[in-house]
Formats: C-alpha cells, sequence, structure tokens
C-alpha cells in the first residue's frame, strides 16, 4: 500500500503519528509562507499543510504550484489543529497532517470542470469526461449507495435458499414485445443472437430442472427509443420460485423492501404492504402504478352527469363513457384561472382529453365555475357531496372515455400533487397491484396481446374465460408500485402445456411458430413442471427511488444517452471492413 | 406454499406430524399393495407410501400408475419405517410419509433419459434436454456450489471496502486481441456496438475517478473458434485498486482463494502462496502456469551436450539452441519402448519437438539408451548426475529451440503425471507467476505485441529497456495458477499517460489511431490517475478447480457447443428480413 490511511480515516486519536496519505488535490490555499491543501479521496478529506518549519523551502514552493485535481502522496506527523481553526462539518476536521514529504503522483492538466465546482456544465460534457464527473460526491455516494442495495438484495435471497444462477446473454431472438439487439453469429453465417430482454424462459428451465428457487441481478436489453427513464441495458433482480402463490412471492418481496429501506435509509416500513387489484386502482387512480403518497381520489360522477342538462356531461353520460373527477383541498385559492387554462391544455395534450371542467366550492358550498349555470343546483349539489367537496376545494373532471378519464386524471393528479407539495420529498411508499387483466387489445390489429407476457397463468377461477371471452381472463400478476412507479412485476407462470399452447393461439400465434420459437419451454412443460412464479425489480429504479433521485443516468456508472450513445468511448462505433466480411454482413441503406 | 417441508427435511423427530410434500417421482415400487414412491427435490428424496390403511384403492392405483418424473403433491403423516427398513445413506432415511392423499400437478410423458438413470446419453442430448439433464445431483451440485462460490467472493470483497459497479455490456470495439462479438446499432446506422472482452477500461476509469476499490462479477465475451475449455460468453471476477503494488494485490487474492478453499472444501491453504518468476517457471517447468502438484522439474544439461560427439546435442548446443530434460522416477519399467515411442510421436506431433533422447538409469547407475554408444562414459554420468538420476528412473531430451523445449518438457511433464498418477485428485495447489515480459513478437508479423495487454506498466527498473529493447522488459504482472490452470491474472496498470502512447507506439498503434480508439483513456490519465493495478479471475475456471470437475460445461447452467450453439433454444437463430432492415443490414456470402 502507498498510503497508511485514507483522507477520511484520522481522528483526534491519531494525533503525532506518522502517516502517509494519497488524494486528489481538492483545493489550495496559501497562508502567510504555508500551503494548505485538502486532499480527497472516496473516504473523505484531510486539511494537509505544508509549510515551515516541517517542509523545505523548495517543498512549499512545489505544493504552491501543484495544480488541483493532480494526484500526490504526503508523508508527515498528524496534529492538532490550531484553536478555532477545527472544521465540524468534516470527520476528519479536528486533525490536519503537518507534511515533511511532498510527491506528485500525477500532475493533472486543468480539467474541462473540477468535482468540487458548483455550476456544473450540461450533462454531455459530464458523460465526455465521466471520469471526472463520477469524482463529485453525489455520484460516488450513488453507485456505493447501488452497491449496497445490490448487497443488500443478493444476501436476502442468499439467506432465503436462492441459487444465484447466470443465464445466457447470447440467447434466441424472439420477435415479441420490444424489439431484441442483434448479434451476428460469424460461426452460423445469417444466424443471429439476441441480447435478453430478460432471463424468463431460463428461469422457468430451471424450475423445471428443480432448481426451486433461482436469483440473478441480470442485465437486460431492450432497442427500443428512450424515454428519459429507459437505457438500452438495464438491471433487474430476477427471481423464479416453485411450489408457491402469488401470496408467497408478495410476502418474500415485502421483507425485501423492508430490508432495504431499514439498512440503506434507516427507515422502518409496516409490512405486509398493502394490496390493491388492478380494477380498483383504475377506479380510485386511474393508474395500475398508483402514487399512493397522497390522496386526490378519482370519483366517478356519471350517474349525475347523466342526469344534468349540461350537453358535454349528459352526451358523454349516454355515450357509455364517464365523467368522473377528483377534489383538490384548498386549490380555490392557489389555482388562477390562467392556471387552470394550463391544466386543461395539459389534459387536451399529453391524454387527449377534450377539456377540463372545473368548480370552486364557495364558502356557502355551492359551485362556482363558468359552467355552473348548465347545472341544477342539486345536481352540483349531489356531485359536490360524491366528492366531498368543502369550501376552498376545486373539483376538476373529465368527460370522456374509459382509458381517457383515468390517463388524464391520473396526470393531473402527479402534477397537482408536485405543485401544491402533497408529499414530503423523503417519502417511500410501496404497495401491490394485482388481479391485472391478461390480455389488451392491440389497437391497430385489434389482436389481443398479453399485458404482462404470454407465459402468466390466468386466476384459476377465471380460466373458463380464455375460451370465449379472454379479455375478461385475469392473470396472477402483482406489480411493486413504489411512488407511483412500477418498481417490479411479476406472474405466476403457466405450468400446463396445454394452457401454454392455448395462450400463444390467443396471441395469434399459429402452431408452428409457437413450436419453432417456444418449442423447447412447451416440450419442458411436458415432461413434469412445478407450479412456479416469480419476480423482476427493477434495480435502477430502486436505487433511483432509495437514493431519492430523479435522473437514471446518475445511479449507472457509465450510462448511454438518449441516442444510445456512450459519449465517452465514442461507442458504437465504425468498424473494419474485415470485421463485417467475417460476419458476412453489408450494410447497406434501407428506407423504413 | 404449496408444501409445509422439502423432500430433504423430515426426521425422526417430525413422526406424527401431517406434512405435505412437492416434487418428482424419482421412482416407484409396487409392494403387496401399497406403493412406494421415491420424492424428489433439489433438496433431498423423501420415501412416500401411498397404501391401507391411509389410502383409499383408489388413490392407490391411480400412484401406482404416476409416470416417473411427474410432480406430484402429497398430503400425510410422517411414520417411522418399519424396522430394519431405515435408509443409513439419506437424510431422510429414518422416516416415511403416509399418504392421505396424492394429487398429480404435472403428469410426465416418458422423457428422452431420465436423470437417475446410469447410462446416460450423449452431451448433445443432454444439452438439447438441458432441464432433465440439469436434475441429476451432480449437475445440481456444481451449479449450487458456483453459486456459493461466487457469493464467497462478494462478500470478500465487500468485506475489503471494495465497491460492486457494473460496466456496460454494450461498449466500443477494439480490434486488438481477441474478435470482439459486434451488436448492429439501430439508431446510428453502419455503427456497431461490441461486447466487451473485459471490462478493462472501465474500471481503470473508475480509479481516475476516484473510486479506489472495485470489483465485478461480469460477463465477458470472446468470439473466437472454441477449445474444449473456452465459452464464448464467460465471466470474470474482476477488480482493481488504486494506490497499490503488486504484492498488495496477490495478498488479496491469497486470502480470497484461504477463504474459498476454507470455506467450499473445508480445506487450510498455507499462506502467502509461493511465488515465482516468469523466468524461473519457464526454466524449471517450460511453462507460465507450471503444475506444481509433482516434480518432473526441467534440468539443462546444454552444456554437457556441447561437450558430446552425439550429433544431435552438440548441433543444437552450437547453434545455440538448448538440451533440456527431466528424470522421471522409476519409470523404467513402467514404459516399454513402445510406450515411449508413443511420447516421442507426443512431443514430435504437438510440439514440433525433432524427436525425444531418452536414457534408462541402470542399476550400476550407468546410463543406457539406443544413443547411449554416442556418449563418452563421462559426459553420461555429468547427465545422471545434473539430474539426480538413481536407479530405475527414465530421463528424457529434447534438444530444440527454448520454445520447444519448454512446450514439448511441459506437455511430456503434465502427460507423465496423469499416467503415472502423480497427484490426487482432490489436491489443489496455488500459486503466483510473476515478472512477465511486457512484450512477445508476433511470429507473423515480426511486430511486438503486448503480452498481457498494453494498459500493463513495467517494472521501474525496466522502464529504461521500452526506448531500445522492449524484448527485456518486464511487466509488473501476476498470474495466479491452480493446478497448472491459468485462475486469474493481473497487472499493475501505467499511470501516465506518456508511458502509456510510448507503449501503444511501440506496438505499431500510431497516433492518430490511439487517439480515435483509447483517446478517453489518454485523456483520463491526464487529469489527475492514480496508482493502480487489478485482477481477473475466471469464475468458470475457479468452479472447475474447486469442485473437480474437468467439462466446463458441467458449471454453467446453459452453455454453448464448441461451434457456439445452445442446443436447448436452438441460438443463433435466424431472423425476420425486417429486423435487418431496421438495422439496415443485409447478410451476404463473402469468402474469407
Amino acid at each position: 500500500m502507498l498510503r497508511t490511511h485514507t483522507c477520511g480515516q484520522l481522528r483526534k486519536s491519531d494525533v503525532g503519528s506518522p502517516v502517509t496519505l494519497c488524494g486528489w488535490v481538492e483545493n489550495k490555499r496559501d497562508h502567510g509562507g504555508a500551503v494548505f491543501i485538502d486532499l480527497r479521496d472516496r473516504y473523505g478529506l484531510t486539511q494537509v499543510v505544508v509549510g515551515p518549519p516541517e517542509a523545505s523551502a523548495e517543498l512549499i514552493d512545489a505544493a504552491g504550484h501543484v495544480p488541483n485535481e493532480s494526484v500526490v502522496l504526503i508523508r508527515g506527523l498528524v496534529a492538532d489543529r490550531l484553536e478555532g481553526k477545527t472544521n465540524t462539518k468534516l470527520a476528519t476536521g479536528e486533525i490536519e497532517v503537518r507534511s515533511e514529504h511532498f510527491e506528485i503522483l500525477s500532475a493533472a492538466q486543468t480539467p474541462p470542470f473540477t468535482p468540487g465546482q458548483s455550476d456544473l456544465p450540461g450533462e454531455d460534457l459530464r458523460l465526455k469526461y465521466r471520469y471526472l464527473d463520477l469524482r463529485r460526491k453525489e455520484m460516488q455516494q450513488a453507485l456505493i449507495r447501488r452497491s449496497q442495495i445490490i448487497k443488500c438484495m443478493r444476501d436476502y435471497f442468499a439467506e432465503h435458499d436462492f441459487i444465484d444462477v447466470e443465464t445466457p446473454i447470447l440467447g434466441r431472438s424472439t420477435p415479441e414485445g420490444a424489439r431484441d439487439y442483434l448479434v451476428p453469429s460469424r460461426v452460423h453465417p445469417g444466424h443471429f443472437y439476441a441480447l435478453p430482454q430478460s432471463p424468463q424462459l431460463y428461469k422457468q428451465i430451471l424450475m423445471v430442472a428443480g432448481f426451486d428457487r433461482y436469483v440473478q441481478v441480470a442485465k437486460c436489453f431492450r432497442d427500443e427509443d428512450l424515454r428519459a427513464d429507459r437505457q438500452p441495458e438495464f438491471t433487474q433482480l430476477d427471481l423464479e420460485m416453485s411450489f408457491i402463490d402469488a401470496d408467497d412471492i408478495m410476502a418474500l418481496i415485502d421483507g425485501l423492501v423492508a430490508r432495504t429501506a431499514k439498512q440503506v435509509l434507516g427507515k422502518d416500513i409496516k409490512l405486509p404492504l398493502p394490496r390493491m387489484t388492478y380494477a380498483e386502482a383504475m377506479r380510485r387512480f386511474g393508474s395500475d402504478a398508483p402514487d399512493l403518497r397522497f390522496g386526490l381520489e378519482i370519483v366517478d360522477v356519471t350517474p349525475v352527469a347523466a342526469k344534468t342538462e349540461f350537453r358535454v356531461f349528459r352526451g358523454t353520460a349516454d355515450a357509455g363513457n364517464f365523467v368522473r373527477g377528483i377534489r383538490v383541498p384548498g386549490a380555490a385559492t392557489q389555482y388562477s384561472r390562467r392556471q387552470i387554462d394550463e391544466l386543461t391544455a395539459y389534459v387536451q395534450q399529453d391524454f387527449g382529453a377534450k377539456g377540463l371542467a372545473w368548480f370552486r366550492v364557495e364558502d356557502d358550498k355551492t359551485l362556482w365555475s363558468p359552467i355552473a349555470k348548465n347545472f341544477e343546483p342539486e345536481h352540483l349539489e349531489e356531485i359536490r357531496e360524491l366528492l366531498g367537496g368543502e369550501p376552498g376545494d376545486l373539483l376538476m373532471f373529465l368527460a370522456d372515455t374509459w382509458e381517457v378519464t383515468c390517463k388524464g386524471l391520473s396526470g393531473l393528479r402527479k402534477r397537482l400533487a408536485v405543485e401544491m407539495k402533497l408529499y414530503s420529498p423523503g417519502e417511500l411508499n410501496c404497495s401491490w397491484v394485482t388481479e391485472f387483466p391478461m390480455f389488451e387489445r392491440d389497437e391497430e390489429s385489434g389482436r389481443y396481446v398479453a399485458m404482462h407476457h404470454p407465459f402468466t397463468a390466468p386466476l384459476a377461477e377465471d380460466l373458463p374465460y380464455l375460451v370465449d371471452s379472454p379479455e375478461k381472463c385475469r392473470a396472477q400478476a402483482y406489480d411493486l408500485v413504489i411512488n407511483g412507479s412500477e418498481a417490479g412485476g411479476g406472474t405466476i407462470r403457466i405450468h400446463d402445456s396445454k394452457v401454454q399452447s392455448q395462450v400463444f393461439e390467443l396471441l395469434g400465434m399459429d402452431e408452428a411458430t409457437a413450436k419453432d420459437r417456444f418449442g423447447f419451454l412447451l416440450d419442458a412443460l411436458r415432461f413434469g413442471a412445478p407450479p412456479h412464479g416469480g419476480i423482476a425489480l427493477g434495480v435502477d429504479r430502486w436505487v433511483m427511488l432509495f437514493a431519492g433521485l430523479e435522473n437514471i443516468r446518475e445511479v449507472i456508472a457509465f450510462p448511454k444517452t438518449q441516442r444510445a450513445a456512450d459519449l465517452m468511448t465514442q461507442a458504437p462505433g465504425a468498424v473494419d471492413a474485415d470485421q463485417l466480411n467475417e460476419l458476412q454482413l453489408r450494410t447497406v441503406s434501407v428506407k423504413t
């Protein structure tokens, strides 16, 4: 070891000891012939003094000229700081090291930015010089926290008898769902591997093989056009168990949530986590990942709307659509007409709503609104009562299809909660949503698509629906929701090859295709398959939520941009013609 | 949970308890109206009895007809086995479960083979039906051991303050060294990602970023023509540290070796592990990964050879080449002339040696050989003394270039040790080889290539050689050798951008190319880089060595064949034309 201690280690009890420290020059100050250096490493900051009598004039001069961010080694004695000079914000703030020897291990050129500076440059520059950005304390803490959370997960599952099994990265392309990343094979020209979107089939195969409990922190890949919180490669905590039901998986993950919250944040989480069916979540919150840190629950007033003279409400009800709204407590004074117009534009533009109807609850509990004159007073009162409106509240309504009222009101809930600060930033609200529909209709093709994936088992009681009304069929599915984000999702799987074939058929896959793509799974299910199920937790998302961060690129050491590029290494890059020849490939211009 | 206990859990103390078990029907026997089932899961085997009075005639009949490998659930009471019927080889051998309820969860069709059968089919069939092969106890144990070894590694490094950081799988292609797997980019047509051959540059960047201690169990990829013990994707335990030297890394890994041996095998390993320079290893064992479980050390007799009249020996010495040999104790009676001819053919065919000279040490310590007449007796005696030959020994010699004598004698050592059973199968011999040459000459181009990789630092004392005699330059490199296999390799890295540029130039890389491929590293080294180094351990190899297995495919859940194919999922496979269009790619026939 070049050093005897880290820069975060020395305390008053070390005074008098000879030490050697190594680190980066965060800062230096010249004070009457002595140079004070803040020496930094991952563990902390130590004040180093290069001055008389310990240091020679030459050494002091050298220290005075060392560029910031250089890496240096210093040897000296630990000393008390002068009276009044202790720094209580610093763990090492009671001491300093008086340098007798000072050596530059690596002189730094002036960097494009320094980790200490408060006005950081744009993200592109920070990504290009990732090694500088990663010197920032916030970035180091985020990645240390990530490491801790993953350790905590691994320990938890090891204690529960799970076996960590690595599944292949070079797999088979199955063009369902998202787009695969392909890897051309040199040995089998014209054939391709695909990077896994999840280890789904492998973990089911492990259950058929009798592994009973499988876990893996797995890299997964999707070649999708990236949203702000998506990356082309992402990490999931992936697990599968045999001889269990949905309750067992949820109870297991409950324990993990509580353990992680306690260990990482020191927070106690009350168990069991609340559970809610998909139907209830959509009804009360308009979302299958409801944010339960605040209220603003959705209320259906369609029956009243049907009775009113107001054309928009009544027409909606008559068409079999819905008038649903939320009560925003105390918002009447907070939101001006202009701000309400902005909310209207928001639900129109982002969710395709036709408009936003709203009422102010006056002191006498009557409802005021530009449209109020279209309503009989008793209908207004009915509406107020349904929502529990109190003086000063705003009541907001969408009159639209079920889907638009769900999406629009869910969006409105989230936006209002942020604007009105309805929850504290440190809050961690975890819950389950269960009994998702097995299928949804693809809007373009009109065909059924699997809401989770085609290996999901229906609820036993809904099995008969598979034949004639699949849309009624509910899945043995469960999503973990943290602060209104999906933080994990799982299902009990089909373990009967006949049911599996039936589902493939429902999804429009003919027998030959099913056999070609999933023949090995159908075979496996015929040779003795245990009932099994599992879940995948989004590790990047977990770290963001547990670290209280909002940019997914801050919990990943070397993330890609939204154009899927690594600005530091310049990946993806051009390759040699030889490399393509070996793969028997040509790049061409194809209009897609 | 569908079950109350696993099939490995019940003991005498459970007698009388009602239990529910789930598992696979390993075997069934009909004994006078009762059916005895061996019920199997990952945890063990339990005997289940379906018979009167607990079970109805109907149930007994059903149990009698359940196919082997079906998955069943049984409920019943734990009972003592009949006197004389306990099975001491089985953890559950004192009890049985008398079934009151018996339910087939998944009826098995007749499988192509069963995990219990002793005459296993060929590996291709086992790979195709991997879920059946993985039901075998040996396969489950190997993967459980793998999981334990990796857990042991992770815990060890967590205790030593390492941070687990995930580095990207989608990286940049750098066409040095082995062939990259490429991943076409859809967003940047004509550009490609490469799957990492190792996280080398990312971990160095993490050191420049101040992470101080990094560890990762990393998936790595090489598109090489596969040897028996290679896989296209493999796993390495990858780590890097700052402010350390080679000794620190070796001491750290010493601790890991001892911990793993103790925890996994219950073996005590004496530390520190022995260290030997590359020069010594080549001199004494002809290999940079010497197998130290046995002797058969190489002895150089060139000075004597130069004095003899034997044309082959003398000519070799005169040409500046080498005559080196090994003493094989007690082999004179064990090896017939025909067997020695086989050894001769082996060194000729596998290592390009011109021949094998040999002598038998007679009872009077004279050397007998068909070529002995070409030697003066005193030269034979000199040779015998140099090798320490005793009556009954065989002495074997190669007269050739340094390289051929090394490879040939190393091969001979290993073969003889196996044939003569010179070590016990359970032995674990670990050591270090250090001070590798920085460069070797590429035979084809005559150019220097890096022996480890181009980021390796030279020994400080050899730095001057970089300029005018690079072949003399030794690296700060260290390989961990277990039982004659390289089980890990690492180096101290260059942390000075000028030295790094100098090495790139030596390797024939012009400045523009170096900047294009490694510009970010050269930049990073200019902004304050700590001295750093690390190592990568081959996890698949470790598991093989610690589990005493010889086929790498038995320590990987879903391995690929030597043609890089997955026989179960049929990867790599054909893909849709749409997929290639989106990537702007065409497959073509190119002669390579």
